[in-house]
C-alpha cells in the first residue's frame, strides 16, 4: 500500500468550478502532467477549453489546456482518477456524488469544502464515511489560511493536509510548488470542523463591525473565538492539537479579518439592519457560514460545550433575535 | 492593607501627554473625581487649562477641567497620589523618573508603556524594582488590545490589569466603564513581555506587506508569532497562562493587523526598499518595537530560546541584512 502511494503517476482530479477549485487546479498543475477536472456545465467547459480560463472565477488565471482533462461527469473523473479533490459548494455536494455509480472504493478523497452537507446536516468527512463508505483511510481534508484570489497571483501561501500517515508524503508532493507551502497533519475532523466554524465567526467579525464596534473589540472577539474553537474541538474529537498553527487560528484569521470574505460582509450587512433574508439575497454568493451556524449550534448543544459566541450567531440568524441586543449580551461574556 | 485598597477616595495620577496617556485619564475620569496628570512642559499644560483637550494627541478628547489637576512636576504628582499611572513612551521614562526625589515607598505604580528602558535596556518592572526599589506587590500593568483612538470615540475596548490579588478590585473600579472592561491578571511579567513583543510582530507583519506578502502570508505569520511569544513568555517566566488571552494575542492581533500602527507602518516602509535609518526618520513618531527587538533578541538568545522571528527581524533591523532574503528564509522555517 506504501509503495502504491509513493507512485508519482497517481492520477488527480478536481470537482468543481468556483474560485477555490479553480485555485486548486492551478496548484496541481504545477506538479502533474495532466489534471483532470470537473465542471459544472457544458457551458464552463466550453469556455475554459476556448478561452483558456476559468469564465466565471480567477479569470486572469490561464491554463495549459493540454494540461487538463474537462469533463462534466462525476464518473468520467472518478473512474479516471486516483485522488478525487472535492471543491463544490457544501450545498451542491450531496447532488454532484448522488450521481457516482462508478467503483471509488480505492480512491483517495480529498474535502476542500468549507461547509455542512444539508442533507445529512453534518461534515463532508462524515458524510462520505457513512453515505459512501468512503473511510478516514481514504481522506482527507485541505485547509487554509488560503484566499483563493491570493494563489491565483502565487503569492505565498500555507495549506494543511490532514490525511493518515500513509498518504502524507504522495498529497504533500502534489500540492507542494514555489507558492504553496504544505503542512501535513493528522487531524482530519478537527481541521474540517475548525474550517466551518472560522465561517461562523466571521459572520460574527462581520455583525460586530456592522454595528459599529472598532478594531480593539475584533481582537477581542476573535481572541474569544478561537478559545471558544478549541472548546468545540476538543468537544468533538479530543486529540493533542495546537489550534495556534496556521490551520485553526490562520484560517480564522484570514477569514475574520478580511473584508472579501463574504461571511464577514453577510454579517456585516446584518450588524449594519439588514434582515438575514435581505442580506442572504443582497449578496448573490454562498456565505457557508449561514448554513454552517445551524448545524454546528445544535451539536454544541447536544454535546453541552459552552459556545457563547455560536449561540449569539445562531439567535440572530436563525430565531430572529436583534443584532445589537444579543451583541451587548455577548460583550459580557469575552475576555 | 487589604482595607486601604478598598477605599474609593484613592487619588490617581496619570505621568505623560502622548495618546495613551489621554486615553487613560480619558478613563479614569469616568470614575474619579479629580485625576491627576503630570504634562510634559508648560506649553501642553496651558493649552489643556484653556481648550480643555490635549493639543497634539485625541484633540477630540474634551475634558471637563474641574476634573483634572494639571502639573508638570512628577514630584508634585506622586506626592498628590497613591496610584501613578506610567504612561509616558519608554525612552522618556528614566529622564521622568530621575526627578523623581520625594517619597513613593507606598504608591502603586501602573506601566502602561509598551517597550524597553533603554537605560538598562530591561522592561519596566524589573526597571522599577532595580532602581526605583519598587517591588512587584506594588506594580501593575495594563495590556491592551486597546487603540487609543477608540477608546476616544468610546468604543467598546477590554483592557488586562495584571497586579497582586489585593490591589485587582480597587484597579478594576478605577477604569471599568460603560466603554472599558477590564480583566484581571497575576501575570506581570508575561503582560509587560507580551506587549512589548507584539511590536517587533507588528514591524515584521509590516515587512511582509511591503514585501508584497500578502493576506494568506500575514495569517500564517501571526499564528507563527503567537506561538514564539508563547515560547518566549515561557521562558521568562514559566507559569500556567493561555496566550489566546485578549492581554497576548487580542493585541497582537490589533498591533499586526490595524494600518494605523506605527511598528506595522515602519515595517511597511522597510519592506518597501526603504533603509531602517530612513524609515524611522521618515515616521516622526516612535516606534516602540525597534528599540525593543535590540534587547529581546538579545534575551532570546542568552536564554537559548527558538525564536525564528524575531531574529529575522534583529537581523534586519540592527545588522543591515536584505528583508527580501531573510524573509525568503524565515518562510522555510514557519507552518
Amino acid at each position: 500500500m506504501a509503495k502504491k502511494e509513493e507512485t508519482p503517476e497517481q492520477v488527480v482530479g478536481v470537482v468543481g468550478s468556483g474560485s477555490f477549485a479553480t485555485a486548486i487546479v492551478k496548484m496541481l498543475t504545477e506538479n502533474c502532467k495532466v489534471v483532470h477536472w470537473c465542471v459544472r456545465n457544458e457551458f464552463v467547459k466550453g469556455a475554459i477549453e476556448l478561452r483558456h480560463h476559468n469564465p466565471n472565477y480567477l479569470t486572469a488565471v490561464r491554463f495549459d489546456i493540454k494540461s487538463l482533462k474537462l469533463t462534466t461527469d462525476i464518473n468520467e473523473l472518478v473512474s479516471a482518477c486516483d485522488i478525487v479533490v472535492l471543491a463544490t459548494p457544501s450545498i451542491y455536494l450531496a447532488d454532484t456524488l448522488d450521481k457516482m455509480t462508478c467503483d471509488y472504493s480505492d480512491k483517495i478523497f480529498v474535502s476542500a469544502i468549507k461547509g455542512i452537507v444539508p442533507k445529512v446536516n453534518d461534515v463532508v468527512a462524515h458524510y462520505l464515511r457513512d453515505e459512501f463508505k468512503i473511510g478516514f483511510r481514504n481522506q482527507a481534508v485541505i485547509a487554509g489560511p488560503c484566499h483563493a484570489e491570493e494563489v491565483a497571483m502565487e503569492r505565498l501561501s500555507y495549506l494543511t493536509i490532514a490525511t493518515v500517515e500513509d498518504h502524507k508524503k504522495m498529497l504533500h508532493n502534489k500540492f507542494a510548488s514555489h507558492f504553496i507551502k504544505v503542512n501535513c497533519s493528522c487531524d482530519i475532523l478537527g481541521n474540517e470542523y475548525s474550517a466551518i466554524l472560522k465561517n461562523i465567526y466571521a459572520i460574527g467579525a462581520g455583525i460586530a463591525s456592522g454595528l459599529g464596534y472598532g478594531d480593539n473589540f475584533t481582537a477581542v472577539f476573535v481572541s474569544n473565538a478561537i478559545r471558544e474553537m478549541e472548546v468545540f474541538l476538543e468537544g468533538i474529537h479530543e486529540m493533542p492539537r495546537d489550534v495556534n498553527e496556521s490551520a485553526y487560528l490562520g484560517d480564522l484569521l484570514v477569514t475574520a479579518y478580511s473584508l472579501f470574505s463574504r461571511n464577514r460582509s453577510l454579517g456585516n450587512l446584518i450588524g449594519k439592519g439588514y434582515t438575514v433574508k435581505s442580506a442572504i439575497q443582497s449578496m448573490n454568493m454562498i456565505a457557508e457560514g449561514y448554513y454552517a451556524a445551524d448545524s454546528i449550534y445544535k451539536t454544541a448543544k447536544e454535546k453541552k460545550m459552552k459556545t457563547p459566541i455560536i449561540d449569539t450567531i445562531y439567535a440572530i440568524l436563525y430565531e430572529g433575535k436583534n443584532a445589537e441586543k444579543q451583541f451587548r449580551k455577548l460583550t459580557t461574556k469575552l475576555n
